[in-house]
């Protein structure tokens, strides 16, 4: 390991004299937790289409792909250029624009549950927002999340995501009591959870594919399944589509799966990069939040910040959406072909070592131990080898110019071809060579 | 005040068209509650400097200004030209970029807490961060709030904003128990308040200037004494200065009161207009959220988002620091003046039937009732005739082309001058000559 060490501080080192003052004022040297990797993370000067390029020049294939908001590659030209339109015009108006009614159409026309959407800055208030209304709509108090559920930073929802999971995620946290835990794709299990709080339970919340938690599918049979518990104790029934939402087709995943959620966050890919996070719903549950027919005594506040709907944003996401819907015929057919050739690749080259989840175009591997053959939930990944996960990424960064996030799920967008997964294939096949018992 | 109704309908036809499309798809048609006005706000086509340009082409001197946070005035050159430059480069790295170390560098010299600095996407977030550290790091839960501030839509922070101060501000909150809030500038009732729970007080948060509560400057002995207090207990003196940050001088207003706060938070301004919330803070409070040298048992989790210290807000906040650091010497001064003449214009042409609070380039006008005759606190402003205030900021809007988000306080920018104030004055003037009694 040691080499590899040695040839990424040796590439690097614009990076570590940086990183040294990121140290000084920033804390750990980052702005999100997951952003550091040892020895220190390579500061990225400029990205284009399907690379990172650090500022000692090296070039890297991404798949962190911002967060894996950026399905149509780094800086993609319609979208700059309409970016640049709007600079011209003014990026902080404070006031209404048109951008964010032609962006709420779009989404509302392949969004059924979207009847009424509200714009927030970030996903971490998206959500937040929602539990809000589930709480006011139901008169009750307890949001049931997936065990591994990663929904941002909110006070709301911060509990259960990294394992082990019966430890609080942080400190100063006061209300963790209102927050319970599903073992995803374990429905017996989850009813009985469910079935022990019911009276009190405001709503449920569950990424369709668990994101940060290893990219990890939802079963339709689970998905159904809690539906019918929810609806059935008058609950609401809420989908985090944030990292799904585009991702797979035009519009959501959850009416595939004939799902009717009574809320839906979306954020990521509907922003194009831009700060957003927005909260779908039907009519009768987001008319709780309209502060001109309820009085202060029955309102629900959510959605206020200063960049709220800002015309930047919206223009970004509702030119991204106008570039899907063009090309979504051919897009989501090329990005499943990268993600299942990907996912085939690993499974071949690693065979028993490893286990290949996700779905489309997000893959992730995950490196079993005990003889470990399937990964149904968060519980599951994090009984992996996540030393060797770290390794094989960085291996990647250090010596091929390929950069996953360390730990973290990979995304193809449209900048990327099966060249890339080639150039993985080659990584990967020296990787597993060096590690093999 | 119908023909005033009329004049502004008559020329704000496209925006009553397209208004009526966002409330198809908008609850109330707007993303931040405060932006809905009765008949229904403009929708903007364009900014620039001083002015909102609306679809139907009407301009409008601004005053609200992004929420304030364009002090430099709409779509700023020099930020433009950067931002333009930084899209070519990526909007949306996902990993860490020198734009943010030279940010933090920059207000880490001129604001002594920021020993350290985490941003976030929002004001909203940062401030939920900055309660969960005083939380974490004295391990007591409540968090003393003043009546009337505004600290954004989050949970941990959402009690006593709006008149009536005991009726929650929103439903479906779930831990309004650890808030308290203390009145403004009535230290010996602020000191009872904090006296009766300082056994479990966490921290208090204070705006130095009361923003959305009414432009109300805090004195400075009532900080120093809620500061005394705060330190005696061993909990954590917290000022929200996203409003107030660069706002009158090149830093924040803290240390010209000789305060020592332990957290500050930024915003606004220092983004340039983009996306942007900064806690900043000494280093062994910050500490605790250093995901290296801590634990899941003992580690604070804050500032985590996909779009934090994303690279076009980081360049935008800089290239406005530089900007506002080679002219604050001018700048500050005519702002400071603008507003002083404002405020003496104000109070000329209402005599005692307004009472004009604010500092520097911010300021509000309030119709007192019941011979009223100060305003120090949000209470007292909440007593005050806000139809009234509400007719003569829309009056100005159908009328006269100047635009204060009705019922707000206003803010110049360095894209305002003199015969803006003129202006203001004739508009103001007619105002005053139809109420008078």
């Amino acid at each position: 390991m040691t080499s590899v060490q040695e040839a990424y501080r040796k590439k690097t080192r614009q990076s570590a004299r940086l990183f040294t003052k990121a140290k000084k004022v920033h804390i750990n040297g980052v702005h999100h937790n997951i952003r550091f990797f040892e020895p220190y993370p390579f500061i990225t000067k400029s990205a284009e289409g399907k690379f990172l390029k650090d500022v000692d020049s090296n070039k890297y294939v991404d798949y962190w792909m911002g967060h894996w908001s950026l399905i149509l590659g780094h800086a993609q030209k319609q979208i700059q250029k309409k970016a640049v339109g709007q600079l011209k015009k003014g990026w902080m108006h404070g006031t209404s624009n048109e951008n964010a009614i032609s962006l709420s159409e779009k989404i509302s026309k392949v969004v059924p549950v979207a009847e009424k959407i509200r714009y927030a800055s970030t996903g971490t208030e998206a959500t937040m927002y929602s539990v809000r209304l589930a709480r006011a709509v139901t008169g009750k108090k307890i949001i049931a999340k997936i065990d591994g559920g990663w929904h941002g930073y909110t006070t709301d929802l911060l509990k259960t995501v990294n394992w082990p999971f019966d430890v609080p995620e942080s400190q100063g946290l006061t209300d963790e009591e209102h927050i319970i835990s599903l073992p995803l794709n374990n429905l017996q299990e989850s009813l009985k959870i469910i079935n022990s709080v019911k009276k009190d339970l405001a709503g449920v919340l569950i990424e369709p594919v668990l994101g940060g938690g290893g990219a990890i599918p939802a079963t339709q049979e689970y998905l159904k399944g809690i539906q019918e518990i929810v609806k059935t104790n008058n609950a609401l029934f809420m989908l985090d589509e944030i990292v799904t939402g585009f991702r797979f087709r035009y519009g959501c995943i959850y009416p595939t799966m004939k799902l009717d959620p009574d809320i839906v966050t979306l954020g990521k890919i509907v922003g194009g990069g831009f700060p957003i996070g927005v909260i779908c719903g039907k009519d009768e549950i987001m008319e709780h939040a309209n502060t001109s027919v309820n009085s202060k005594k029955n309102r629900t506040y959510i959605g206020g910040g200063t960049f709220s709907a800002n015309p930047l944003t919206m223009v970004a996401g509702d030119t991204t959406l106008d570039v899907l819907k063009n090309k979504k015929n051919i897009l989501y057919k090329k990005l499943d072909r990268l993600g299942s050739d990907t996912t085939k690749m690993l499974r071949k080259i690693f065979s028993h070592d490893a286990i290949v989840t996700g779905k489309g175009s997000l893959f992730m591997t995950h490196f079993p131990r005990n003889g470990m053959t399937e990964i149904n939930n968060a519980a599951d990944a994090a009984k992996c080898d996540s030393a060797k996960l770290f390794n094989y990424h960085f291996e990647m960064i250090a010596r091929d110019g390929i950069f996953f996030l360390p730990g973290k799920l990979g995304a193809f967008s449209d900048a990327h071809s099966i060249s890339d997964v080639k150039e993985m294939k080659k990584a990967t096949e020296r990787f597993a060579s060096n590690f093999k018992r």
